[in-house]
């Protein structure tokens, strides 16, 4: 579902949801504010629910919100989560000109048939053969013949689009090399794997924000440096209360990321600007951002110049924020300007 | 190679090992104390590797440690660390009685040909085939014909050793299906998924060992109670000086968490001989060990009353516990009774 919102060419996304499932999945795409979604009561098996996917564009006059019928659809499953830009718009150039084509990867195990008795009848040779994965992309007009003249016996037992494109309409997919991220989230090891592969990603930039004060700046600067080797980072000075168009950029870069370093004893008014485009842009919906504001004391004091009360301010701050699905952390540095 | 500690039925493990990384797997293999173990060669394909292991048990004159050849031999690939002695032995056994037999999974995705011109041949009815995994286990004699009567060309693009002896010797593999955990740790994702198997198998059970005096072991109980809906607890209370045989069994029943309670001001000298039965039982060779040490103070002081000395001390016995794999970890409860 998160395609839709960075995909543009996608005009329509339907959601195909078991019965039971239905209100969950609405308010799912109500929270996230997921738009061109329509969701769509599945079958009892997995050919059933994708026909029943087609039929919203084929039987238009049932239907309050009619839908414009497509020249090519996609076929996914939503169990493969990393699907990008590059393998659909691969798929669906092909189903253009061939009618059908599909992602495919290399075997891991090899494959072999059992006779009755539960022993080995023949094994094949793995480099002829491929997995057959998702995504799918079709012509609209031919997988949906296939699915109008396939038996009742493919609608229960088979499990392959592409057969069925081939078997009742004698198109002969394209196979696409896919990558590994397309693999199937099946297992619970599965979701660990997935949940690394998110935080990999989440954690592959970090944006940080300092005043144009230059001791300020400076931290920012060493921040930089000590932090460009092993990720990503935008350094930038800045004056929050200008609505900084090198902020947006960088927000747009989907960065989950930033540092705040201030040198002022309430920098929350400062840091809410940075709240409202956040907001604004639509990314904590997505994934949490985290936001580690870091307050510099450059005070000739020597002990810390925090009171219970900024604290209280501090934590109040976050408790709400933690609702809008962004993690404040705060950090005092009491750093010392030493002249010789 | 952690099989060979736990599994005593079988004889000997040859681990077939490229020529660059032998060195390596000897101090592996020293180094947690592997026993039954000989280094063997690989060849430049999966077939050859497999064949110089087995030439070992066949070409005993030419050895300095010759070995009895087996009856049943197991083939299985080290990709596959969570193989377990219920599959291990179900193979074996099916060997025994079919001459061959091997792991299989249901295929999570359908397989298809390809034409050559990159569009789809056709596509395989996924119920009518399995993946083939590992373990497998063959008669020694079956699969050492096999492997002696196959070409060049088997050895060098072939990958399936149930082929090889349904090919040279006519004999049809036992299938046995497998658990989700034989698959095959392929991608990066894998290791992230690898590591949730292990840390959940390793957070499973916690014991609790406090000394017999009632206020300490007030505390386990109380500690018991609340962990025990979450998972596996042993609690005792017992003097750590006795040889004691209900700890024994918790450690063969491979327990990596201990919570050790006591008010003592020094607990080094007893958690010494907790460390001495761990090290003996081996049991921090393969995975960390983790040992809190829970410091109860019931004194009449509203100070805390742990000195830098004392401190000091601790650290140094958890950096020399570190090096064998036990982490210590201390906690300081500050614990008021209250008599009304």
């Amino acid at each position: 579902c998160t395609v839709s919102s960075r995909i543009g060419w996608i005009s329509d996304i339907i959601v195909v949801v078991s019965p039971e499932n239905i209100e969950t999945m609405k308010s799912i795409i109500e929270k996230y504010g997921h738009k061109r979604v329509m969701v769509v009561k599945g079958g009892i098996t997995r050919h059933r629910s994708i026909f029943n996917g087609l039929k919203v564009f084929a039987e238009n006059e049932f239907s309050d919100h009619p839908l414009q019928k497509p020249e090519v659809v996609i076929i996914h499953d939503a169990v493969r989560p990393f699907v990008d830009e590059d393998i659909l718009s691969k798929v669906v150039m092909a189903a253009k000109e061939h009618g059908a084509a599909g992602a495919i990867r290399p075997l891991v195990s090899t494959v072999i048939a059992s006779a009755a008795d539960g022993c080995l009848d023949h094994s094949l040779e793995r480099a002829r053969y491929r997995a057959s994965e998702m995504p799918q992309a079709f012509l609209f007009d031919i997988i949906y013949e296939a699915y109008q003249q396939c038996t009742d016996y493919d609608l229960d037992y088979g499990t392959e689009c592409l057969h069925l494109a081939l078997k009742y309409c004698k198109t002969n997919a394209k196979l696409i090399e896919g990558t590994a991220d397309l693999w199937k989230v099946t297992y619970k090891r599965d979701l660990y794997a997935a949940e690394s592969i998110i935080k990999d990603n989440l954690s592959q930039q970090v944006c940080v924000i300092t005043s144009v004060k230059e001791a300020v700046a400076q931290v920012g600067f060493l921040l930089h440096e000590s932090l460009k080797s092993q990720i990503k980072v935008e350094a930038m000075s800045i004056s929050l209360s200008k609505n900084d168009s090198h902020l947006q950029n960088i927000l747009s870069g989907q960065c989950y990321n930033f540092v705040c370093i201030n040198d002022k004893k309430c920098a929350i008014q400062e840091t809410q600007q940075l709240v409202d485009v956040l907001e604004k842009s639509n990314i904590p919906l997505l994934y949490p951002v985290v936001l580690i504001l870091v307050h510099l004391d450059i005070s000739e004091n020597i002990s810390f110049s925090i009171g219970m009360e900024e604290l209280t301010r501090i934590k109040k701050f976050a408790r709400e924020l933690k609702k809008k699905n962004i993690l404040v952390y705060g950090l005092l540095i009491q750093y010392k300007v030493c002249i010789s």
